[in-house]
């Protein structure tokens, strides 16, 4: 894993990005036209199912193996006091992962869905242990409001983290993949994205993330707008904009974007931060929105901007502002149920139910 | 089961509902403070919980057994011309259910919830089979553009199939109670019911149903304008509205939700059919309220306006307007999370989490 081999992998991963195949959408439909409910009655989960058999191809599919990984990192803006939690709860959170006591744990477990633990970038020292995978590429991120949050090769060698932790989801049989983050701080990173990418006011965008008060939030506001005009002239394409102002679990869940987009699997993203890597992994290559589905809106302000610019519109609307892939967990279960129905479902034909009588409806 | 011993059993039961206490509503959200998250950040999710373990009574509690009971029901006023499914379909249903055809079965398959079919009101022949619980009250309602739907003993027997079936899935060990129905034309009660107890305009209430035309849209506004016209002095109460202009599935949707929550167990509502028959509860005890959680915003105009009268703001809005408890099926995934979150996660004590630092947040 040289340096020249991380920019390698990340071109040829997303070279091998293909659109899913439009008419296979429309055999999608005309296959709920015949099974047994009014046409279009399944609202929003026939879109979802439909486009899952465009994904695979059009052959016989399962989303029944789901997986979902959390990517932490560490960020130096939190030297701006754009938080109110302490830096250290980042670790203290990745070993309430692995001990089973976080959110995501108890929502993963309920719906049947695997979990990976990925340190990218936390500022540690966390203890050895098998639950984690160690893919730590530095200790946390630079101020963005001194330096460019990552170097080049940083960012790289992040990218190629999720792009790995796709491949090895798909090596080991998954067919749903998701993705979540921790990391104190990272709404602002994740807020910085989301005025560089959609070209909106700052203050537009950020929100309290965590529950930050009114000192907090002109803290925050002030610390992006500074990163912001720090970077300007280095803002120009999506590598960039991550490189400069993201953080190291950002380049990694838009690699995982990358890396599910390249092996052809449904991707779910989940709240502003994750949605930030998606949409810079759309940037980047325009035909992973195929590939992704939003799980939910979040209360964060920058979400919503973040969601039109991958095209997305979300599946659930509960109110969360959690992050770690929780709103994903929840959808996971929506689109499994989509498959079920349309994978499993009888046929009008088949199961010998009259149809709608449209010529003579007396 | 003589007609008077519904009739008494159907006053016992709306007599045994006792309202949640609000005190533990509190406790819960004091519990919810100490979790491993920030504040307010499982949004919807710990609303829900808080009010399950409001509900079991602030005990140790699960939610991880649910079941659904889907009602079957025939519609006189199919003569109308409402729909434009032959009314033979209803059975055909039935059939389909049995034989794991259908989305609920899909659904609920994928879900790993129990699925209950019962016949409380098909025109027939539907052939003996173990899988569907016999409980024929009638073949069908009247047309109610002529007659009441139900004779008032009709109407208590139905009443008590759906209470049954509530007291069994309790015995049963169900944690998590869920309704829907199947009964070609059923929108049209439905929205007659609808119409009567939000004093609404009939056109502001009625929607396409299963896929109504113009011409059929036309003749459903007619059939429940001149029911409603020719039952008026007799929709003082809700069960004479129940009686009309309901139907046997909807007075055993109606029976089931006061069932639940005399047994004080969560009980999901489902589309515009399912949310009559729990408005009609809400109205003979509005403490029934305090037991429902609706699953989601059905395409029909007139659900919304249901859903003002029970209180309830739905988990899901996925554009669904299928029926069968297709919705609940989906919805009980999410209050399945949002329990498990609130039973198994970790403290910030337990799991050494600094807490925010509201003071010095720098």
């Amino acid at each position: 894993m040289t340096e020249t081999s991380n920019e390698l992998i990340f071109h040829e991963t997303v070279q091998r990005i293909q659109p899913v195949d439009a008419r296979l959408l429309e055999l999608a439909v005309e296959r709920q036209r015949h099974l047994t409910k009014p046409e279009g009655s399944l609202g929003r989960l026939e879109e979802v199912a439909n486009r899952c058999f465009a994904i695979f191809g059009g052959h016989s599919f399962s989303v029944s193996k789901a997986r979902i990984v959390v990517f932490a990192g560490d960020h130096g803006v939190c030297a701006e006091g754009v938080n109110p939690y302490p830096q250290a709860v980042t670790a203290q959170m990745v070993m309430n992962f692995v001990h089973n006591g976080a959110a995501i744990n108890c929502l993963a477990k309920t719906c049947g869905i695997e979990l990976r633990i990925v340190d990218v970038g936390v500022i540690g020292p966390l203890p050895f242990c098998a639950e984690i995978v160690n893919r730590n590429v530095a200790h946390g991120t630079r101020n963005f409001c001194d330096a460019p949050a990552m170097t080049l090769p940083e960012a790289f060698a992040a990218l190629r983290v999720g792009i790995d932790m796709a491949n090895d989801a798909v090596a080991d049989g998954c067919t749903l993949l998701g993705f979540g983050e921790m990391g104190i701080g990272n709404t602002t990173p994740a807020s910085a994205i989301a005025a560089a990418l959609t070209q909106r006011p700052v203050r537009e965008v950020v929100g309290r993330g965590t529950g930050a008060n009114d000192d907090c939030l002109r803290r925050k506001i002030s610390a992006i707008e500074r990163g912001l005009a720090l970077h300007c002239e280095h803002l120009k394409n999506p590598l960039d904009i991550l490189r400069n102002v993201g953080g190291l679990e950002i380049a990694a869940m838009c690699g995982f974007c990358l890396g599910a987009a390249a092996n052809r699997r449904p991707v779910l993203t989940d709240g502003l931060i994750a949605t930030s890597a998606a949409a810079l992994a759309v940037q980047m290559q325009p035909v992973v929105k195929d590939y992704l589905f939003a799980a939910h809106t979040s209360t964060e302000p920058g979400h919503v901007s973040l969601l039109e610019s991958t095209g997305q519109q979300p599946l659930l609307n509960l109110g969360l502002r959690l992050g770690e892939g929780t709103g994903v967990a929840l959808a996971m279960s929506i689109v499994q149920a989509a498959v079920a129905a349309f994978n499993e479902m009888a046929t009008f034909e088949s199961a010998a139910v009259s149809v709608k009588d449209t010529d003579n409806p007396r």
